[in-house]
């Protein structure tokens, strides 16, 4: 059985490149007491990965160079010296991009497939949807008739947000880089109104499609996107800080009109999160995604490539915004 | 008996000059039921009236061209229509900048001379000290041994929160624009270091001065000195948007590093907030402050000009640092 693995070769200066990763042989580890080993079916690739390629301080460490990239992963257990888990059931935790994985048994949890196709524990029922889930709810805090703006509206996070946000009875209006991810958002995802940001006309028409202002800014992108949304808020308005994908490729600190006057100006909160502070209200967020989803309320859309050796590419495109919806690589 | 008011006589480009105020003779209104007769003995001029003297949308509607400037004012109430004041009360509310105000009952507030000078309604038991209240004790929730730093601190708000700060069991370090006042933000009020905003070592000095980094800070100033604060964040810092008196003479928008990404990385929050949004707790925060005035754990710090007609010269020297602690005029 050969197992391969894709390990960082170099730290990305600006966009990262395919000399940036390596992709090897490897060894499968012999299984010790609670441990299981897992065959890769799906990889998800994250914008938030780049943070960690970087050197320096953030939330969490930065890989090392030579280290095996880790990211959400659903498989298929095909050892187990742990009782919690059996040959053949599907599992998903945050793993390394291998063919196969050794893993301790509380790394893992159990994938239902007759709940939903279990790509969605990658999109929409994991990490993506949980975070458009408690970012929106919990510091967000929308309330029926506000009007919710949604930067990288039509990625993984960025829809379920602005879907969550219709279900709350607000106004949803998404910022996404083509007029055909706009279309989709406002065609299947039901969004009352988007916006292209590649359009020189984009803060216009951004005023135009947000009659009564801006209550909530869901901002995955940051940048110029987030400079034209700033003169529009209302008093009390609250921006969620989930990413900033447009400043991750930065080597130097992005200059701009500092936001803290219109801040200031309006009351509003500006709030950084990391969706692993909510990890003991995990299944709260997954029961509600999971029945908005069967009552067909919720929505979602993947991009899938295929074959493990084409992961990095597929975390590469993830910055020219090759994906609409979750970007996922089938592996097996 | 002659009154006199202070009007703006034009909006200000950059910074405030007296051409931007007329002093005109006016009439003493007659009082009808419900109204009294203050004599003005003491203004407050607050940098937050810049913003004011501005046209555009802000929490407060501006002062129109030829428009009464209102304040703070503490005066003596020399005639009364309402049972509630009689001659001789002193009183405090939001009135012109006028030697006599006609003011409806519900506007004014008794100061009890016994409690503490009636300046201090003016600050630490006025709105600055409210203000530094509310804003470091419900936005920012400091926690013992954290380290809270305050720009803006020698000035009416700062050095409140500065004192707090300790009392609450925190290392406090201030930000000001002189040496004399740094002295006595450390020699007076305790505050475990001081720096001069003006040193070209700020950002050094500022890191030497948070060895454990930075939990709280409540930016009364904004701009570049922010832009020190932000690399030093911890994980979950708060910020306090009480003003930003550095941009407030600008006429364009302020353009510097945006601070998102340091908001991002350390699920950090930043909040605007104006203190009338406090108003149903004034009462709680009146007794505290007060209380830790006579403990002595609270000293406050005042700048007087004396000469009804000097009151536009104070409130444009609040530009340029003049005040120590709080700037108040005495008229009479």
């Amino acid at each position: 059985m050969l197992n391969k693995e894709i390990r960082l070769a170099g730290r990305p200066a600006g966009m990262p490149t395919l000399d940036n990763f390596n992709i090897v042989d490897a060894d499968i580890t012999q299984l010790n007491d609670g441990e299981v080993s897992v065959r890769t079916l799906y990889i998800s690739v994250d914008p938030y990965l780049r943070g960690r390629m970087r050197e320096g301080r953030s939330y969490v460490p930065p890989f090392e160079v030579g280290e095996v990239i880790v990211s959400g992963v659903v498989g298929e257990v095909v050892e187990s010296r742990a009782p919690e888990f059996a040959p053949g059931d599907i599992v998903t935790g945050m793993l390394g991009w291998r063919l196969y994985n050794v893993a301790r048994a509380p790394e893992l949890r159990k994938v239902d497939p007759r709940v939903a196709p279990i790509t969605t524990a990658l999109g929409v029922l994991g990490i993506p949807g949980l975070t458009a889930y408690f970012g929106l709810l919990d510091i967000g805090k929308p309330k029926e008739g506000e009007t919710v703006v949604v930067s990288g509206a039509a990625g993984a996070v960025g829809t379920t947000v602005c879907q969550i946000a219709k279900i709350k009875g607000c106004r949803a209006v998404g910022i996404a880089g083509s007029d055909e991810k706009n279309q989709y958002l406002t065609s299947e995802l039901g969004v009352d109104a988007a916006i292209n940001y590649k359009s020189p006309e984009m803060s216009q028409a951004l005023k135009e499609a947000c009659p009564n202002r801006i209550d909530v800014y869901f901002d995955n992108v940051g940048g110029e996107i987030s400079d034209a949304v700033l003169p529009l808020l209302n008093q009390g308005a609250r921006i969620i800080l989930c990413g900033q994908i447009s400043l991750y490729n930065l080597d130097k600190p992005d200059v701009g009109p500092r936001p803290q006057p219109a801040l200031l100006i309006n009351r509003a909160l500006m709030k950084g999160f990391i969706i692993t502070d909510y990890a003991a209200r995990f299944g709260e967020g997954v029961m509600n995604l999971a029945q908005w989803l069967v009552a067909g309320k919720l929505k979602y859309a993947e991009t899938v490539v295929e074959g493990f050796e084409n992961t990095p590419q597929a975390f590469i495109g993830l910055f020219s915004g090759d994906n609409l919806g979750k970007q996922i690589v089938k592996v097996a």
